[in-house]
């Protein structure tokens, strides 16, 4: 049976409307995943994410693995009942957290300089790394992971990849494709071992900005039987031209009747791109980190959305609604002004009315490209 | 007309059930006002508030003063539209934030010492002190903390008062009943003057733990028409046999039909020992502050409770519901065992979570005491 049903192909792009059949629920695809790193969307509830109607949530298997760990994870027999999460979780590998760190202190030129000792080795085996809490040592490898998965219960499991900083010369770009192919057999491979049925397991593909090594990556992870295909390693610093060209070859190679995931994009019109393109699913923290910053995203007539810095002082006298629309009742009777007032004063209720603002945005943009797509504009 | 209506006395205490009429609706009193300091009830909505069944809450005219001020509240025409409020508000009278800081800061030798330099100074004239935003200068006078709170459009507004710190001497103590009084005199002629009828105004009784001293500032604040009658300058330090000392030779003193609120008071016993002493309104910080230390309020049978301290590791596998009673969903649905994982993560939604529990359980706790009153048990 298959995972990924497709329900309309746009004439005018590559733009496809499908459903994703989970263990816990069926999604209308394209969809944005807010993003519970830790095992809650920050400042927000589960009970808010109904009321928002997100669809499905991604949480991350390093932080999962850390704390609360696997122990608390195995009596409440996931996540789900962890964190009182009835819908879809997708749990990314754990991977792009230990080589993030990494990449981002070497673009800095912090590891590189020396100042910083990246505690993080990466062999064939896997990644060692040591954990942000504590500085004890552990190993992930490509079934390690899927097991720790295995645990959250998670609807969809992403592999163990190996990502790789922007730039990237090609002998690095295609020594990472290499070792994700490997790793994404030893992850299909632990699935099958561990017996594991009611969860999805998706590839991801790597390949930098060179075409040829994307097109290799598609083409030794697609032989094999996954359920999805993510595209990794993108919005790790390259410009929008170079993001939208690597989908340009790399969606078209991938299987028609699988869902696709670009993983960590991104602003609302690099979500509309990639759609076009063919692409079905996004998570990007975005919404959730802008809400920290005071930004608010706020839509405009048709496709045209901006940004309303709310410690601006121009907001201090603006006494109309944040959003009359909205779904949640602060949000319609709050006014900028008063927002103004709890972002200067630093109270805490700032930031969760910002990221109540800011996901509502996302999954409204989202349910508008569906439309979009369904009446043929898009 | 009277802004206060005796409903029951208790045969067994002093305790007595009443209504507080105000411009923003009437109050079953003795009752609790959660402390929205600066506008907002620290990590929560108004719409929070209400589903809580608050009946009014407390702010400050200081911090309005200095945040959003005046021209804004002006705009709005007072705080309630400001901040979403149609219930009544208190606000105390901002002497006593200028005071406290000082008095904090005296307790622990650092002014003495000359380390820090304390920047307010009182005459008979007012309060002059500095602002904690930016350092200007502002002079608080009885007329102008009248005329302030007019801006505000408080439902009661309090007046300048010098409070002192524990211990005090006699002659410093007795200084401060006096200034009291003659800023007393002074806030009840700015009301007139002003025209201010549909805010009550309510005088502080001072004293420190002298019982004459007490008796000097009761006898020469109630010869005057205020609505209400507030015992300051407890629960600075004093314990509580000495705080119940007081209570028992003030409060009989004070006139029996009019509203007396004691300020700053308390932990959830205090609250009952001082209904059992005929005390009609109380504010804490205690409820909101513990919350931010993770300390969650339990009700447990009868009048007995516990505080859980939510990070300690026993919490960590505690998968019972918060409190199954609870008219918060998250607080029904969500396990200690996952509070204990979000202030372990510093998930801001945790401190939210802890707020509404403590507010609710002294929202609770306030209905059980009139109701006990109700039924002759208090």
């Amino acid at each position: 049976m298959k995972n990924w049903q497709l329900k309309k192909l746009s004439k005018k792009s590559q733009a496809r409307l499908g459903v994703l059949k989970t263990a816990h629920g069926n999604i209308a695809t394209p969809f944005f995943m807010p993003i519970a790193t830790k095992g809650a969307v920050k400042a927000i509830a589960t009970q808010d994410l109904e009321k928002l109607q997100a669809q499905i949530i991604l949480s991350n298997t390093y932080h999962q693995y850390l704390r609360p760990g696997l122990k608390i994870l195995n009596k409440t027999k996931g996540l789900h009942n962890f964190m009182n999460w009835s819908g879809p979780i997708l749990t990314d590998s754990g991977g792009f957290q230990v080589f993030s760190l990494d990449a981002s202190l070497e673009r800095k030129g912090i590891s590189k300089s020396g100042k910083v000792k990246v505690d993080r080795q990466v062999t064939n085996q896997g990644v060692e790394f040591r954990s942000y809490l504590d500085g004890s040592k552990h190993l992930f490898t490509p079934e390690k992971v899927i097991k720790i998965q295995q645990t959250i219960g998670s609807d969809i499991m992403m592999v163990l990849d190996e990502c790789v900083g922007n730039p990237s010369t090609k002998a690095v770009a295609k020594a990472a494709v290499e070792r994700t192919t490997l790793w994404a057999r030893q992850a299909l491979a632990a699935k099958k071992k561990l017996k594991i049925t009611k969860q999805q397991l998706f590839a991801i593909v790597q390949g930098s900005l060179y075409q040829d090594l994307r097109l290799q990556s598609v083409q030794e992870l697609t032989v094999m039987d996954f359920d999805g295909f993510a595209i990794g390693g993108l919005a790790v610093g390259e410009n929008n031209i170079e993001m939208y060209k690597v989908l340009d070859y790399t969606v078209p190679a991938l299987p028609s009747d699988k869902p696709r995931y670009l993983m960590g994009v991104g602003y609302p019109e690099n979500i509309i791109e990639s759609v076009k393109r063919g692409v079905d699913m996004f998570d990007c923290v975005i919404p959730t980190r802008e809400a920290r910053h005071g930004r608010f995203y706020v839509r405009k007539k048709g496709w045209k959305y901006e940004t309303v810095n709310i410690t601006n002082s121009k907001q201090a006298t603006k006494f109309s609604a944040i959003n009359e629309k909205s779904t949640i009742p602060e949000l319609r009777e709050y006014t900028w002004a008063y927002l103004h007032h709890l972002f200067k004063t630093g109270e805490p209720l700032a930031i969760r009315l910002a990221t109540l603002n800011n996901v509502e945005f996302y999954l409204n943009w989202m349910k508008d490209v569906r439309q979009a797509i369904k009446v043929g504009k898009l």
